[in-house]
């Protein structure tokens, strides 16, 4: 306990929870790094997409990030809503179910929770790829880095929201402060330089276009620029982390992660456009990223770009804490709904759920390791969920107005329509275009999560089903059970259990199977002495010995059988087998010690019927 | 249970375990494949260290080659006796035991067990690694074709040994007769040439020699070479394996492995001589392996090349066997003497030692993943424990002979001093000229083994110790218990427990733990209604129930308070607590109900005393 307590934290009380929420300034960090991080690869996806275009594509940067800015604003003045009119949390996914039913709900909770396992494992491995390109003797240790910071990240979320918030704030701040700097300058030096700045570190020269501007091009380079939009849905899942009055402090957290996302977008295009500079190859000899071109362009490789560098290596790696923030409450919420196990519905030790933590860290592990740590081919799936369930939530939220007689309903279904119609555009487009580069996997896993999840709710349903009742308790008479004692030797632990035994019934059979021969002692030679005797003298029923003989060296069978037979030849009797049991004092002990007991009580169950109960008698050794 | 069957086979009765026997032809293959396996590596082993001598080291295959041949005839000398003298099996554990004591027997012990998990591990890298140098492009998948090699090489073991020595027979017997046909071949060619026979497939140029011969280079040559001798001491461990009468049986089955060794290993150095075949440097390009040079030099790269290739592969990747054969002999004779867990004496459901085999492929298994299938460096390792066992178990036979009054005990006593002295005298050489290599690995391992193996024991005593009574049952006065039922609400699984507990009792306490609010109904609402009216109408004393509220929403905590509470306040009675539990019809059901019956009986048995017992009531689901 005591390990568990400094790896942890000690235990937080529920009435607590009040202490552990938090402003808009911690909010930021925790619920938008997911988003900022998407500057740092959506720019560069758009670029990247535009390469064959040569010079002229640099025209068409500017156009396609002010269209992805434009849906930003639209999904925030729609999310402003859905903050408001679901103040306990307004996931895509309880939006779905309230308005448009359990369908749309499952499909929505699946898109995100696919997406936001997929954002942990991609966030780790965009973050250790570009700290890796930085220092290539890391490179055969990428895996191994992945997992590390992977396992660091779960054990800041099972400590606590607020300490997480506080060991994402610094690097949060430091990337919009330092690419914030290095837009501010590349503007005044543009300005200055009428239009035309030079370089302090000359980016690549352009390429020579080999392709002619078409529709197809510009709408994929569009697709792949709005994984600059992920993460945006953090914050409407997240009402309840805030402080009073959380609608409000919510919408402000929202406001500024999405103003400052914009600015940022607008720089970097802008900026590429002023300094030429266009994405190069990625996987070939020369890459380099777009941020490390742009603030090599502006102020040249000094401290301030490794700054700026370090920034974005820690805030990629750290996006992945958005999804640990929002994973387990979307968990929750399904789990309540029983779409998920019981589980997932209770906060632990530190207030937080800890099981979604875990299975959102299990997932990713896995991701990562099936990936060698290289999850780049992963992106194209990313935007498909978050689209999905920006489209699912705006339509319910149409739904949700339409019902409501408020004065302002109509003006907010307007709000509402129009950005479920761009986000539901732009997820059509996203899906048409990627299709081919990985979003058919999307397409396959998300249906298939959905008849888990339904799976899941109809065993539920069936089990409470069969369990409920409204009768009351038939008070039944007293009567002593039949008890069964398997025993090896006559030793304390089995003594223990007898004497047991004999206090509560009189009528007793000891079950000894043997399995090969000399193995074990037979008990039939010294049972008047030990047991028959005393029995006699005392005058109370003398317990009865079953000697069985197993052929295939099977210990359980030849029991379970005689106990099964038992039941039956008694259908008016309880049956109590009672197990006796060593209690070990270190857990490697109990190692050395075949669980029969277990595996009795496995058997025993699976076999037979409702009045045979197991009982452990344990026998425990003093140090 | 139907897969395991078509897996494993369907269980074998003990009675059968007379027709499991084999004769020397199965035997042969089953326990000597390891030692033929060695044919391929040793001699190679000895060259490679020659190669700084140049041509003048081909001058000293021959006598180093000889040198152990004839250790490999004294030690067959020795373990004929010791067969003879333990017909039960005499593992050099055994016999250390027996005349050396525990100590020295777990020494010998320890030093097999390494040896054996090491033979599976480089047995099957080796040959998976001759594969992959014949057909390069399997060389990603290395550690993948290990493990794949050593699964297969589970499956056949636990479908049990007559199968697996009919699985072996034609590899080894192929291994024999190609390279026995290479060797008879080249020595007819020899003759006919009047010792310089011209090679049909030219060996490389014979390298300048850069050292001039000396007693450490000779002597580390030596010591290479013995590594050719491992294997040999198994046909000693599995004398009960072979047919009546099995001393014979034996007996003649190692004189057939050893004479066929012998003359591999004669032929192998007679022909390297003949043909001027010297090592290559091992993983430098144009590597080839001795035994493909004289093949090649012999018949030329036609299809007998192939076929002799093919099976080194085999034998090379097989010879993990005989590991698999006597592993599980070696644990289960520790296990009997209580060094190891009890599960190592029984036999599983095909005759054999299945969780000696399961250890071993584990242990095996681990190595492989460790050294990621590459296990070369694992070699200089192995000659200590084979050769500090041959030791121990020799010396014990001359300890043997001096105690026992037979006429010939005298002689048999000189030929066993003769065997210990020169394997002693081995052993010294290959630990002192291997040490820096590797072979300080063993040193500290061993002894570390023994430790655990110690410990082990100390542990089991001192649990006989303490439940051991030869006390008769001091019969008790029937008296009813107190039950406490944990609840969550009321339901048919609850109304199921509650009808056992009022059978057995009329002291009941219904326990409900609150933790977060509103999770879970309040059971005192409808208390009345559903068990105290029916209590009181039936006459009979109401069940107590008890709201319990957790700040720290733990659920087990308090319970275990209450339990252990009420055992301190009534120390004459028994505490029953029954816990109600589904039944699932699947396994995966069980995943999702969380098996809070299993967390509550752990920490019930580790807080509370010997008079708290724990119930199971069982309530199973119809389909």
């Amino acid at each position: 306990m005591r390990t568990l307590d400094w790896l942890l934290g000690t235990p937080i009380a529920t009435s607590e929870a009040e202490k552990q929420r938090i402003g808009p300034l911690a909010g930021i960090p925790i619920l938008g790094l997911d988003a900022f991080s998407s500057a740092a690869y959506g720019p560069e996806a758009a670029l990247t997409l535009l390469l064959p275009l040569g010079v002229t594509g640099l025209l068409y940067v500017g156009p396609i990030m002010a269209l992805i800015a434009l849906i930003l604003l639209i999904v925030y003045f729609s999310y402003r809503q859905t903050i408001a009119a679901y103040p306990l949390g307004g996931g895509s996914y309880s939006v779905a179910r309230e308005n448009l039913g359990p369908k749309a709900a499952l499909l929505a909770g699946a898109a995100l929770a696919l997406d936001y396992i997929l954002n942990v494992a991609v966030g780790i491995s965009a973050g250790v790829g570009a700290l890796v390109s930085a220092v290539p003797s890391l490179l055969p240790h990428t895996l191994k880095l992945c997992l590390a910071i992977l396992a660091l990240l779960t054990l800041i979320n099972l400590r606590g929201v607020k300490e997480s918030g506080l060991a994402f704030m610094l690097p949060t701040y430091l990337f919009v402060a330092t690419l914030g700097g290095i837009i501010v300058i590349g503007f005044a030096k543009t300005v200055l330089a009428d239009g035309h700045p030079a370089p302090v570190e000359p980016p690549p020269a352009l390429p020579i276009g080999t392709e002619a501007v078409g529709a197809w091009i510009l709408l994929r380079a569009f697709a792949s620029g709005c994984t600059a939009m992920t993460g945006v849905e953090a914050v409407s899942n997240g009402v309840p982390l805030f402080k009073n009055p959380p609608t409000v402090n919510a919408q402000r957290t929202l406001g500024m992660i999405v103003a400052i996302l914009v600015a940022l977008l607008a720089g970097i295009a802008g900026l590429s456009r002023a300094y030429g500079v266009v994405a190069t190859p990625p996987g070939e000899t020369g890459y380099q990223s777009v941020l490390s071109m742009l603030t090599g362009a502006v102020v040249g490789r000094g401290s301030f770009y490794y700054l700026t560098m370090a920034a974005v290596v820690a805030v990629l790696a750290l996006s992945a804490n958005t999804s640990f923030a929002d994973f387990p409450r979307l968990c929750r919420v399904l789990a309540e709904d029983r779409y998920l196990p019981g589980a997932f519905v209770r906060r632990g030790r530190r207030l937080v759920f800890s099981n979604g933590i875990i299975l959102l860290a299990a997932c990713a592990a896995a991701l990562l390791i099936a990936f060698g740590g290289i999850t780049d081919r992963l992106i194209p799936l990313f935007a498909i969920g978050a689209f999905l369930a920006f489209t699912l939530s705006q339509a319910g939220m149409v739904a949700h107005w339409r019902r409501t007689p408020s004065p302002h309903a109509r003006r907010s279904m307007i709000i509402n329509a129009v950005g479920a119609t761009s986000t539901g555009i732009t997820l059509l487009i996203v899906a048409v275009s990627k299709f081919a580069d990985g979003a058919w996997i999307t397409v396959v896993v998300v249906p298939l999560m959905v008849i888990a999840f339904s799976r899941v709710n109809r065993h539920y349903r069936r089990i409470a089903g069969q369990l409920e009742t409204i009768e009351p308790l038939a008070v039944p008479l007293p009567r002593s059970p039949i008890i069964v004692v398997p025993a090896n030797s006559w030793n304390k632990m089995m003594k223990h259990a007898l004497d047991f035994a004999l206090r509560l019934s009189s009528e007793i059979y000891v079950v000894q199977i043997k399995t090969e021969r000399d193995s074990i002692e037979d008990l039939s030679d010294n049972w008047e002495l030990l047991i028959g005797a005393p029995a006699k003298e005392r005058g109370v029923p003398e317990p009865r010995l079953v000697v069985l003989e197993s052929d295939v060296r099977r210990f359980y069978i030849p029991f379970v059988d005689f106990v099964f037979a038992l039941e039956l030849s008694n259908p008016d009797r309880d049956i109590v087998v009672v197990i006796p049991e060593l209690v070990m004092t270190h857990w490697w002990a109990a190692l050395l010690h075949n669980n029969r007991g277990m595996l009795m009580r496995t058997l025993l169950r699976m076999q037979c019927g409702p009045r045979v109960f197991i009982v452990d008698a344990p026998y425990r050794l003093h140090k």
